[in-house]
């Protein structure tokens, strides 16, 4: 089984992409797609659909596991990664790939066991459970790799 | 000169298409977008990416004009009409079409000339404007021809 995961965003996306045999997780890719901040927002748009449907069509996963937004003070940024969120989905949609989402706080819990988890407590979770040399960086990518495994833990149930 | 209005939403999204020659303006085509509420979120913005695809490249306008969406108490609502209106500004991106964004208050400022207009006064003006044998329904399409009126008023500028 083959789970791609995703911590959407403008600026930034994680995505990871992980294999499950029996109880075992191998991470097969993980990374970022990045939009440059003078871009106009329609462009970015079209740069992340693009390369999320590149994603989604060289790894064919089961599922593609996209975080949830929770209410954020900055509005208008929360709107922005909203409409990034919309062109993954329709990438993944296009690519007839299942699509699930988690809160924030069903990762944690997935990952630690624990919702009020801090992020360091994630990430050195994530780096033991799919024993990675070092906590990946930046923050999104390491988010990307919580939000596959919350999906692995949420399937296996 | 050809404008579309967009009026987004995930439900319905209103459409207008007005030509601009002088000081006239033409209605040339309106209508709505709609998507069944039964339907799971990333189906629904398949739908609506194409069908404003659709539109885009049948009318192939000179700008797309799309509301911006303001604060709403309905947070969880306001996330899935900017995931609908990614798609949109995707579709319009990779048109080529020049896309502008109006707030509520600039549609209505442009259209009675009063930013605290009441809805039914901005129906009334823009039925006056189109010359228009009654108020076009739903309320998203009466919306849809305000913002390509507020395009044009904007672009005359």
């Amino acid at each position: 089984m083959k789970i791609i995961g995703i911590d959407p965003g403008i600026a930034i996306v994680g995505y990871s992409v992980l294999t499950r045999k029996g109880n075992k997780l191998h991470p097969i890719d993980y990374g970022s797609i990045e939009t440059p901040a003078g871009m106009p927002t329609p462009r970015r748009l079209k740069e992340v659909y693009d390369a999320s449907k590149h994603l989604f069509l060289l790894h064919q996963p089961d599922v593609v596991a996209i975080e949830k937004l929770f209410f954020n003070r900055n509005v208008t940024n929360a709107f922005t990664v909203s409409a990034a969120r919309g062109v993954i989905m329709l990438a993944a949609e296009e690519a007839n790939i299942k699509i699930t989402e988690y809160t924030p706080l069903q990762v944690k819990m997935a990952v630690t066991g624990f919702g009020k988890a801090e992020k360091s407590q994630v990430q050195k979770m994530v780096q033991r459970l799919l024993h990675l040399p070092q906590i990946p960086k930046p923050d999104d990518v390491a988010d990307a790799l919580a939000i596959a495994i919350c999906e692995v833990h949420a399937g296996a149930r």
